[in-house]
């Protein structure tokens, strides 16, 4: 039981490195640069959580295996792109896991450390969507976080239902549970209906 | 007379995040990645400010006001954004308001983190332009403050003053009154004479 | 011998100060925006080393001199920009020479602070490498970092050097001196004879 943080979590820096490695490879970055990339899009969520709540440093700086784990991931897909991309759709399905889980993981954590309910769910969306930010703005484009499909609203869905049981002293592991399903089947109706937030009238 | 510096606060919270909205809504941003634009613009700012003094977690973390006017100003400027569009003039003038209010916020509060009285100035103007370089860098655009006209000139000049007011020993009000008005004034002033600084002949 | 360090410090600083202006002054931003991108490309790396491990206020935050110099790399390359690009071969075996010197800075003081042997290596990595993509980043672009002829590469080697000589307990500076040369070897060659990493098929 102790251990289930550890593996959920290192299996969401796995899939985000995933998602960074290849848009390295894609813009013909050098494998040093895909190295980068993957663990940018990792650890960034995280590590902008821990800044800003006072865990120093930051889990992703003081245990290795998370360095470890985005290498492995970036190695794997500098080697094997056209693989990875072949099995994009099911990276998306990963992605959407990792989505789930960093938001649940990043809310309990900013409520560990004794943040307000409302900036724990922010806390929560952050370490969710940071990964992607990095990523993005590491190759110079408009985070896609914002503009695609209830991404960063399928975070905050789930953060927010951890705030939501902590806050009413629900049993811990079934609030964890419906929050990730929510993330999970938010994020991947919305890719399978196209679903959007609407954009301003200009 | 307590109340006086976080009314003042909010406001250039308020402004900025109109800043970092209006900017999303003509990137054709969806509703979220608006709301993020606008808090981002509103605290990055002082987030820097508060990382780089130790001051954690930021005050716009874990008080939720900030986040609340952010939000508001994001959905106003959403809903109603050629409305906004059309005050444009009226939003630089308070935009103006916001960078002098940052820029003596900012540089008091590393005065009162005891740093020295240079790294005050410093700190003081980040906190005013912070937020105008995390909105554009979102936006994969060269912070528009590293070009317009006397932006950040007079954000250092009001955090100059606020900082030889505190080693004079001056009174704090009227110091800060000084500053916010130079500040204003000079920005004011740049906009309507377009008033700029030198570019390097390569 | 105790002001070694400082000297070595400040002179990395100087000369990365020096390829953020000469950046700033290509893209014709004004004397102030030249100044931020100096001390930009001079501290980043720093800077986020520092937040990274919680040596708060971070030592270019706290210590003027950093400023300093990093202001009067800027100004110079502002007003002499023809006279440094003409050196900018000599500004290139400078900047290898402060790669070489943040990266054995940064891994020492990650040590110090009680890191891990691997994160300590990767963060006089970061120390390194910081500068010139906050730099990029400040200008809309793909950090060269991530692209250009093992640049990561030595700095990662000359970091791994002083974490290794601190494992085996080796006296400290003859284990600088020849991480050091190996870093500034390295980045000289991979310049001169264009080695570069390989980049993933697509």
């Amino acid at each position: 039981m102790e251990k289930l943080p550890l593996v959920l979590d290192l299996s969401g820096t796995f899939v985000f490195a995933l998602s960074g490695a290849l848009a390295g490879t894609k813009r013909k970055l050098d494998l040093f640069g895909v190295l980068v990339l993957s663990f940018a899009a990792a650890t960034a969520g995280g590590i902008a959580r821990d800044v800003l709540i006072g865990a120093i440093p930051p889990a992703s700086v003081s245990d290795w295996r998370y360095l470890g784990v985005s290498l492995f991931a970036g190695v794997i897909t500098f080697y094997c792109s056209p693989l990875i991309e072949r099995m994009s759709h099911s990276v998306l399905l990963f992605d959407a896991a990792g989505l789930a889980l960093f938001a649940v993981a990043g809310a309990s954590k900013a409520l560990a450390y004794g943040l307000n309910p409302v900036m724990a769910v922010m806390l929560g969306m952050v370490t969710g969507i940071g990964g992607g930010m990095a990523r993005d703005v590491l190759l110079a484009e408009i985070p896609i976080v914002l503009r695609a499909e209830l991404y960063a609203v399928a975070a905050l869905a789930a953060a927010a239902v951890v705030v939501f049981g902590h806050t009413l002293r629900l049993p811990v592991v079934p609030v964890a549970a419906v929050a990730l399903i929510l993330c999970f089947s938010l994020r991947v109706m919305a890719i399978k209906y196209g679903w959007r937030l609407p954009v301003a009238k200009v």
